[in-house]
């Protein structure tokens, strides 16, 4: 068993200009040919936002809001609130945005072949 | 974009003895061939755990603790304490345990070859 930390204390901010007051702090190994997805808590500070963008690679994305809320939009644009213990799933390439007025902290996973839970019919 | 619940009132309680007072939201489908690892959020009521087992199949896991505190032993068995911020890695099939006695939130992600994020040196 190995420790480490995800608190904000060890968050990073990365220099991308898709996010704007976001932190991250990755859970698991960047995606590679060994493992091809990834998992990483991102932190908004009020007015943080993931600036609409369509993404590269051909994953698909869970974004699972863990504290706070904010506005999400997929292809169409069309902004929805989303708080937390909701969930959207992008399919890979689809165009996307989240920001938060508030503030959030939420959960995002990217992998191929990622699929979002269905619960049986 | 697709959403989707992980909140308290949609996790159910899975038939499985190694856990006790523990309910289960998925975030991501099972574990397929098409895409080799899962994530879904696991809530330990006041004396909640997993009860001491190794795991099957070849995946490792990573455990994420989002709210709350417990404790949590490897190989070794000694138990240690965790909270919000911390998480730990376990390597395929290595004998583990959680349990909490205030309740927990927790992250886990279990998949073939996933490994746990390691900062640059």
């Amino acid at each position: 068993m190995e420790r480490f930390s995800f608190a904000a204390d060890v968050a990073f901010t990365p220099r991308d200009e898709l996010l704007e007051r976001v932190t991250i702090a990755p859970l698991s190994a960047p995606i590679s040919g060994r493992s091809p997805f990834q998992a990483a808590v991102f932190r908004f500070a009020p007015g943080g936002r993931i600036v609409r963008h369509a993404p590269a690679g051909s994953g698909s994305q869970i974004l699972a809001v863990l504290l706070g809320s904010g506005g999400v939009s997929g292809t169409s644009g069309a902004e929805e609130p989303i708080a937390a213990g909701e969930a959207v799933f992008w399919k890979p390439g689809e165009e996307h945005e989240l920001k938060s007025t508030e503030g959030l902290m939420a959960l995002i996973i990217e992998g191929e072949g990622l699929d979002m839970f269905r619960r049986p019919q």
